[in-house]
């Protein structure tokens, strides 16, 4: 399994998760957060405002998945996300050892 | 080392916590969080009140660990967080490299 | 790839986030957090008020680095985040198989 982690535009969260949802995924964990990429020393419009690039809110998901669902997760976020403006936001893959159904204790695929 | 992380409903974190302390679990990081699992079309209660489970607060706990705690830290949030309903919680493990603290310096297994 | 998490006091986080910057990171992800170390039973002072330790209030970074960057990411973070006393934070760092840079989906090294 893999942990799929996206930092994105608040203002893009409802779009990614109806592309999300629509491509089968199961579940999800969302945090709101803030960051900075590379426009360090520009300045990133956000609701209308010119914030401190340290400062720009945005939202963190995280979605485990199975190996094969990887690539189909990345591009479904990439896609849903883009607005093609500084900011858009970054992803990553994390290799996950084992996960568990608190409800249940199924573990690894059969938890997902 | 291993980082353990899980996402919990939000009125069983006091008893994770005292499970996990009474397990000896020396440290730990949390986050508020919100989320969904597959009870996707459904909907869960959380304090009387019905969310689109795409909004369910949940807590999201990070414990970095020895190799040799992890089965006894998974199970013990796993037991302590459960409640037999869904949305219950997801816990999933990744491997850590290494890890530092930070007042003194001190790697890895030191540094736990 | 690797994932630098860090876990610092909130009065420290200006001071880390020039550090960072002065050593050329080009991004990171922030987030309010709250956890507890090792001085278990012990409290620790925030802000003039003391705090029951499982509540103080912690900022958690998270920097997608190089590998050739990662030593000099944690050192840096560790040096600007100590003041000496405990619950300065915790850092570790996490293996990452692939980057995306959602504006232009590029890879990776390039996605950094
Ligand atoms: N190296 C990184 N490590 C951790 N988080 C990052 C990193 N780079 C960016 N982020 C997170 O992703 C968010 C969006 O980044 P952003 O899209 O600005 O990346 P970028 O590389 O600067 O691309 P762009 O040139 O399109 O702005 C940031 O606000 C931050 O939260
Ligand atoms: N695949 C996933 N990736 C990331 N987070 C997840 C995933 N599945 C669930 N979560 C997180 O865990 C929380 C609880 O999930 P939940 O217990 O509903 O899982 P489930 O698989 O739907 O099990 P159940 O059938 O018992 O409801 C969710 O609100 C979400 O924050
Ligand atoms: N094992 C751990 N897993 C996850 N997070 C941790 C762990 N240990 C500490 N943290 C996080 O780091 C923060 C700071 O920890 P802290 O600096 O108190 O570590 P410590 O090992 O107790 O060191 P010290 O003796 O200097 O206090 C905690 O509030 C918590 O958020
Ligand atoms: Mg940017
Ligand atoms: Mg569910
Ligand atoms: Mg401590």
């Amino acid at each position: 399994m893999k942990l799929v982690t996206a930092v994105i535009k608040p203002h893009k969260w409802e779009e990614v998760r109806e592309a999300l949802a629509a491509a089968g995924v199961a579940g999800m964990t969302v945090t709101e957060a803030s960051g900075y990429g590379q426009q360090k020393g520009h300045t990133e419009v956000y609701r209308g405002a010119e914030y401190d690039v340290s400062l720009v809110p945005k939202i963190r998901l995280e979605v485990v998945v199975d190996d094969a669902d990887v690539d189909s997760v990345v591009s479904t976020i990439t896609g849903s996300a883009q607005t093609g403006k500084i900011g858009d936001g970054k992803v990553w893959v994390i290799p996950v050892d084992s996960v568990v159904r608190v409800r249940t204790g199924e573990t690894d695929e059969a938890a997902l």
